[in-house]
């Protein structure tokens, strides 16, 4: 028996809080492991990325952009920036409240998700990237 | 031996970043479970609830009450409520910045929280809602 | 075998949104268990102080301090204060938006991390505390 299976989902992301609906890779991984009962965690490896739910959907993913733009300003003088010569503080800000991972139950091998429930990726920082979601299913 | 034993909570929401405190039922499964020395995995269905741990006290409460709705106020001309004829995007917008799950250690036997710290789920549709949280206990 | 191994982090801190890494502190309990593919739990006791990953930075720290500070002053009439006769509301609004747990996957015997993402604790009490950090690993 082997009570944990791991996968990963490697991605290209726009940078510039891009949404990623990553629901169907997490749950490619699952199937794979062919896990009924138990949980998966996913994770994104960078400290200007994060995880979390939300309704994929054109709409809100324009609110959360408005949203993090507005508290977070890319262009205000912040600390990280003036000591590194660097552009992107407030995606390290973004990504350190929101968090790289969430844990989602596996029932009757299915991810415990709503019908208007999606598991996305969301890259703060400001450029293209390449990202790596690490999944692992525990059972 | 059986590595995960799962367990649902169903309950009734009046809505409205209403803060139910879940730690009994949270409890209730681990105490089924019979597991000593393990994680509890909870995590609630849907994209416009999630669940966190605060003090459940009603002075903290009525305070992230307050404080969301002035970062994500209700009556914001946001995409979601405009593309969707909808009128929760503020919902949509806490929940995803909350987060749908948590994982809390057992020790002894017991949730490793403090005396001051309950799990609670926070449902910020804008109307009364059922919902189900998913309790997994892995040992 | 040993499904999962646990050890807890104690450590002191100086409140006040005090950022503390521990990583190293995660990393040596990971490598006492000897696991190779797993996941990490780590989790905060108490209602004033959570968990997150970011690039431990000097720069960064100071925005995210200053980031909080201005979202969630310290001295305003808060309703936790004043019901309580007590002075960290602050502290319990910044902890239930973050929280307390973060899941880190194992690959290859290592965290998942990036190298300029460091798991730290933060703590938003108003006074210097000693703080409780379980971390369970699971195989």
């Amino acid at each position: 028996m082997m009570a944990v299976h791991g996968g990963q989902l490697r991605l290209s992301t726009r940078g510039n809080t891009d949404v990623v609906d990553i629901t169907d890779g997490v749950a490619a991984v699952l199937r794979t492991s062919g896990v009924e009962l138990g949980t998966v965690v996913a994770f994104v490896t960078g400290s200007t990325a994060a995880l979390t739910t939300m309704e994929y959907e054109l709409g809100g993913v324009a609110d959360l952009q408005t949203l993090l733009a507005e508290l977070t300003p890319a262009d205000r003088a912040w600390e990280h920036n003036e000591r590194n010569h660097d552009t992107n503080a407030h995606a390290h800000l973004r990504a350190a409240v929101i968090g790289p991972s969430e844990s989602i139950p596996v029932v009757g091998g299915r991810l415990a998700l709503g019908t208007w429930q999606q598991i996305v990726l969301v890259d703060f920082d400001d450029r293209p990237r390449e990202r790596v979601v690490t999944v692992h299913v525990h059972s």
